[in-house]
């Protein structure tokens, strides 16, 4: 019988390498978010053999494996991003972290698939986090027979976050000269002494964290004005239906139609405070004028909806920074997820707006910290989850 | 010949009704705004036969009174707020000021009524400000043979709440209990120590001022998600044509058909982090869902937008005041116009996160102190305009 690795032990992840974990090889965390459900497993190179196991179970372990590392694709949502793909080692195992998404209104057909993949004969429990693992937790009790261990989800991303930018060196970046095409680049970013530094997470909607060492850190901000906001108003005002594609509209749109610069009210620069003429005064403030809405076009929209929404998060970002007395921002969350633009607008803005002094910090595996910290949680409880419910 | 008021003076608004001010009676401020103009002119109650005067300019000033003060509309677009008229003393003379607006868009109109009305026989400058004072001062020297001084939007504004303030006992009002309309109370607010406190200008976009004393204040942060985001949002999401009909249409919304709450992310409150279910987790995240979508009413998408842009400004007013140490934080511009729904918002949501220790307040003459500001400009000069371009 498959045992549970919940409870069982309190390495931190410091030790993790020093120690063997416990079988069988269906190491999940999941991270059921309001828009998005991210699943990281880990595939050890060589799955021991194990003689409590039955050969069902062996077996079982074997085609899920097989299943999950041999396709790109799930269902008719589920992705593995293959480009973040990473060797690690956990307790004694070497092997890759998968990184897999899709959508969480998908869910049942995930459930779905896991019970016809028998999942629930290798787990009595899955650590998950996210909004979901409270709101989904009685389905997979019911339908999976599987219980869904609550992991807070600011905590495992903090815990994503470290324990990734430990085994990763190329895992943090920043950009110089974030606003001239030519001349950008991406460098990596060294984070040996990170503290205090603000966590910005960019999901549906937008936490901002401050974090003081490697387990301690505060919520002290947010906005509903998050990923879901871009994508919801992209779908509403364009008629497109996937991150992807408003992604690639807004990529070819200019916002200047759709919002009113500080030079169309004062026909150049607001002098006497330092508010250049380009600067957006007004989201979709020429929206209101028949002509000018109708001259713009779905691309202008969907980028209007990017600019509103990137600026809004850097400028709260900032004033969360100022008031902590932080210099070092990292952004996260899956707004981020192939939002290059996003990312240099942010640079700049963090740049331009703090004179030089706070940094903007990217890191490569963008939405899947909580995930990760979730699988971690699983190996190595560090979370009492008493108080979750 | 009409003499110039400006630059004559260096009284302070303490001393305005001790000391005789200049005929002719066309005392006029302008604050050509983002989205909206507003005119204050002052009506004396009796106009003082001046020998100077030629019987033509004499005629023009009674034509122009008549005019203006015998009618609520103007050509197309033009509103005399009648409900705002106030009884005042400006130098040695008692009367009426009167407050119009017009959207910006139909200055052209405007410059051809002012001819047409005689206004050039009158005034040779006209103090202005707002960012089209800049942006039209061509026109008005074209057109018109006026010169507009252009006078600092910020520092109009500041100097039209204080003067009106000072005249006006029930300018300043707050709420109890906003959230519970049976039990909701609009209070007076003695303004008597004010300083410091923030003022939150809400135009087609938001200026945060931290205001110290009387003439002293810092532009200390805003946001381009302001009054025009809403009504541009609006329009192109509803297709409504006015303020008054988004406002409207908000009314009657309910934007948990549109947002993503806290609780359709969690099943119900997070409450590690205190943040209540019925909080919006991300503005218009249901919109990306196709049914949701499809259920959801314009009013219902109005209602989001109002949300949205309301709980935006009112986040920022509290960073803002936490960070500077403020507890009064005093929210005007046209956004408020006629929209109770949105300072209810604003009262509760201040309350809330502050603990109860910031208190929102708002001023009846919502949208018009940097036109105020600018008519005490012509009649008393203070601020030097060397430095406006």
């Amino acid at each position: 019988m498959a045992k549970s690795v919940c409870g069982s032990s309190d390495l931190t992840d410091d030790h993790l390498n020093e120690h063997p974990v416990i079988t069988p090889f269906t190491w999940f965390g999941l991270d059921v978010g309001g828009s998005l459900t991210k699943l990281v497993y880990f595939e050890p190179e060589n799955i021991p053999d194990d003689d409590d196991q039955s050969s069902e179970i062996k077996k079982a372990i074997r085609i899920i494996h097989k299943y999950l590392s041999g396709n790109t694709a799930y269902g008719d949502s589920g992705v593995r991003d293959t480009h973040l793909e990473i060797k690690t080692q956990l307790g004694e195992y070497t092997g890759s972290m998968h990184f897999i998404r899709f959508p969480t209104a998908a869910m049942p057909a995930f459930i779905e698939l896991a019970k016809s993949k028998n999942f629930p004969l290798l787990a009595t429990t899955i650590c998950a986090t996210g909004g979901g693992a409270h709101k989904f937790s009685n389905e997979y009790e019911t339908q999976l027979k599987m219980k869904l261990r609550k992991i807070d989800e600011l905590s495992s991303l903090i815990r994503g976050i470290h324990y990734m930018e430990s085994i990763n060196h190329n895992e943090s970046f920043y950009f110089t000269s974030p606003t001239i095409k030519e001349k950008c680049q991406k460098l990596n970013y060294n984070f040996v002494h990170p503290y205090p530094y603000l966590c910005v997470n960019m999901g549906s909607g937008v936490s901002i964290l401050a974090v003081t060492g490697p387990k301690t850190f505060t919520r002290i901000g947010g906005t509903s004005i998050g990923g879901a906001t871009f994508l919801g108003l992209c779908c509403a005002l364009t008629g497109c239906n996937s991150f992807e594609e408003a992604l690639e509209l807004a990529s070819q749109g200019d916002n200047a139609k759709c919002d009113k610069l500080v030079s169309d009210i004062y026909g150049g620069d607001y002098k006497k405070f330092g508010l250049p003429g380009h600067l957006v005064a007004s989201s979709f403030g020429h929206m209101m004028d028949p002509e000018k809405s109708k001259a713009a076009s779905k691309a202008d929209l969907a980028r209007s909806c990017l600019a509103m929404v990137t600026y809004n998060i850097s400028s709260l970002a900032r004033l969360n920074a100022e008031k902590q007395g932080i210099e070092n921002v990292v952004f996260v969350g899956n707004f981020l997820r192939k939002n290059t633009l996003s990312m240099r607008l942010i640079a700049h803005a963090m740049d331009y707006w703090s004179n030089g002094s706070m940094k903007a910090i990217f890191l490569e595996h963008e939405g899947y910290f909580g995930a990760i910290g979730s699988l971690l949680e699983l190996i190595n409880p560090q979370y009492d989850d008493t108080s979750e419910s």
